[in-house]
């Protein structure tokens, strides 16, 4: 398939739609400033195949999207036990509610929300992780380039996380975190704060459509199980409260961020990420979603 | 693939675990006398290869199973009209909550929760859909033999379905139900109580794995965009309150019923149907679940 | 206390205030035409003097007004065994929501929300009550004139009721309502359609000031202790989500109605009833409370 | 009225039941090894009469019936801007709730809850408020006698207040607390650890009995309705959960603490205070509501 064309097409397709809807992410100065006019697109198949569009080689803060490398470091350090401090179901509510950490006592519905990526994160902790390291060492090899994380966002996320230290706290009050709330945001604030752009992002995942296996050296980074589970949660659990709008629409397992990145992962065929910081009201890129629907529907890649 | 010698391991496998875990359905005598130590499976592949096991020609009451067909129909008659009642999100609350309904003002979360099937059933209604007949001729046509409705079933449904008149009364104070609630559960009760077996069910789901082409005549039931949307509300909401941990563990798009059947889906490749009474805590059956788990190892079939 | 003075200079100060603020109840037509410009106050104390101003001989319907009457009966005719299926708390909650009664398994939070009126009409009935007759006997002895109830507005209710039905459905659904849904709101839709003016409210209500006995025959309508229970849940749970606003500011147990009424008891002192149909957005007379926080301060009445 | 020999028989009645219901308080170890059976009551009129039995005079954490003391604070200190932060309604909801704090924007429904009180100390530190003396300096002369904090509790409880720490975090993310959370925090373990005994809390919420009077010196602590005020809110909110319950059986206006005391005031009466540790699974005295039953029965008093 002559993935170039297609991505050329989608990016000249959207270019007249660049800042008509949505906002970017203004909780903190640094990603309120981004210009919202940009879109990149870029993917990388099961053989290496690469093709990107527009401002693939842009650098944009990962945000969420880094829940998914925090996800498979902790199947890699903790295995099993991990999916005793976190559940694996679709939550039916804003990524950011504790509601339901009440009720559930505070066992967070997936690893894609907030309060289960900061469980997470306590896991990894408990493993006895690297935190300044190890998550850039992992990325930096899948992507074969240096990645760095930013200081300043990280420190602006820090500042203003008044809503995750409710997280950490409350279930840290259920028992069900082992570490202190600040070590364990700090954590989670930094790999919220890396740096990538569209094209190390489609190649660093790249392991998702390869049965575990690392995009370049081949080495399994999980095994091919672990990897389909990730698939699977992102299906279900990846994009905030749409996920079964993008299920319906675009049929592949993504996972957004709210600095506009989306990566989406073709088992078997491919890993694409397309990047717009303009966000709709369930915190997903609005182009970004565009994008991925024309891309379904043009090359015809759906898991249904 | 030896699908035949699969299905008969499996039913070999768990055979001697019959009745030692879950319960059937109690809420209506006709389902609470059911006998549990019952297993059938049985699967069609998008060529018309067939395979069975166990108690896969006892007819069984198919319940929500029935949400699938009538989907179905809604969307061959309503088209996209039918989104403006019913949202395509995973709930987060159990299959027969009214909770949701409230903060969302009549609109069930999604067509495969209880509020949804009505609401389902009341635009199929409105479109002129014939009740009596409609859906078994549909049903009857997809698996080649002739299908019934279980009056006796229909009837306990309905005299003992309080839970239901409360749901489809509270999204008809909406104003989101335009039908009279009698005659709508009338309809949802009829299409409950539909009697089917595992091979039946098997052939009648062909068209999900067909782009929506009938498994024997091969003229389309549905478009292959609707067949691959039902395909992905099965996933992200097909198993009550465990539709993550089915997407997890086993990888392919299911729907479940009280009666104790498990349709499932791998696009492109096959139909399948699992059967056996007693079910767990979310309403799923036991070994059905079980039984799709080793077939999803066993197969590598998984769309992830 | 020259109560006339006091309550001729209240309606006074608020005449220039009719029709600036709030709204009629619009859900039936026999409610929405009310001229919301209407504003009467009427009081009879413990010894039987009387005051009242303005339209207080202008019949309104009482609405929930009539949930203390049918709470009054059910004390008298079902005794302590009525709390086993109806709760004493305030709900916390809107008083139509069905929220509560899920995860309460269909007990409701009081008597004075919906679905607790609900339930003390089914306990009503079970006890052996004379449906037609019963209530309009016992208020038109307590004002000493023969009341009625508003046809059209019973049959109004009726026809738009799905909100009532979910909820009764609902409570039948967890085997706590014995009779037919359609019995029981009959019954409750007949006592909501009681028609009568703010003076013979302010005396059918006096046996909440003298300790349970009739204001006429000095009868006993129900025990001392009945009666300052009836009071202590009218200043809990009587005015909607409005209950501790009201205590803060009036300091008097009332149970409002969406007709615009609103009763009050000051115990061993008077019972009062102020009547103006504009309803604010919790369901209260607008006028109605400002009247009762004028006439605690005046009179310095308050239970506190 | 003898009130002495009423507390006498109420005080002989209980000490039988003494450790036969009900639990002390176990999250933290100072409070998880007071000696159960223990049982004191003491009560002081308007008019400066007093009797007292039991173990009137034991100390003990007073816990949540400090709320009753910072609020006055905040009454005095903010006024009325008070209320932009927090509510005056019944919750419906556990003390430590969080659920409601989300749907409600960070707006505690009212002081006595531990969110809202946490949202009081807020204020207070805002206004100027001397942290480390005033409330003691006001309670002490309240009772005439010197009152401390208790530094083992105040450090117990914000070494394990996770709950309270994601409480004031949550608050804080919707912009609703303006100083530190540990700052807050600080205050607030400081005022839930103060000790004192039934007496002096007999005699120090004298001025809710007295128009807000000082109960020695006779000097307005607030003013009368500031004090009726409180009273209401007593009522609709001071004992958790079952605030409904105790105004149906006992009908006088109560604050509890899970250190086991209770305090209840008789407008225009007197105030009293009863304590017995073990508390029902609402938190509350057992014993003390029971006494207070008693208490109620006996003498006649209610406000209803």
């Amino acid at each position: 398939m002559d993935y170039q064309s297609t991505l050329d097409e989608i990016c000249a397709e959207l270019k007249p739609k660049l800042g008509m809807e949505g906002a970017v992410a203004n909780y903190i100065p640094a990603l309120a400033r981004i210009e919202p006019c940009q879109f990149g697109i870029a993917l990388r198949t099961r053989n290496g195949e690469e093709a990107w569009a527009g401002d693939a080689t842009t650098p944009f803060s990962i945000q969420s999207i880094s829940k998914v490398f925090s996800l498979t470091l902790a199947m890699r350090l903790v295995g099993e036990q991990l999916w005793e401090r976190i559940d694996r179901e679709p939550s039916g509510n804003p990524f950011n509610s504790l509601m339901q950490l009440e009720s559930e006592q505070g066992i967070p519905r997936n690893p894609f929300i907030n309060a289960g990526a900061i469980a997470v994160a306590d896991r990894l902790i408990s493993s006895g992780y690297a935190p300044k390291t190890e998550m850039l060492d992992m990325v930096s090899s899948l992507c074969d380039e240096p990645i760095e994380v930013d200081r300043e966002v990280a420190a602006s996320e820090a500042a203003t996380g008044f809503r995750n230290e409710a997280m950490a706290s409350f279930i840290k009050s259920f028992g069900k975190l082992d570490n202190d709330v600040a070590t364990v945001l700090d954590l989670y604030y930094r790999q919220c704060a890396i740096r990538m752009n569209a094209l190390q992002l489609a190649r660093a995942t790249g392991y998702l459509c390869r049965d575990g296996a690392h995009p370049y050296s081949g080495i399994q980074v999980i095994s091919d199980r672990q990897a389909r589970r990730i698939n699977a949660l992102m299906l279900t659990c990846g994009t905030y409260d749409a996920a079964g709008e993008f299920a319906f629409r675009i049929g592949i397992p993504c996972k957004s961020g709210v600095g506009g990145g989306i990566i989406a992962v073709v088992p078997d065929t491919l890993s694409l990420c397309v990047w717009s910081p303009a966000l709709d009201e369930n915190h997903n890129s609005v182009l970004g979603q565009e994008a991925l629907e024309l891309f379904a529907n043009r090359t015809g890649l759906s898991i249904f």
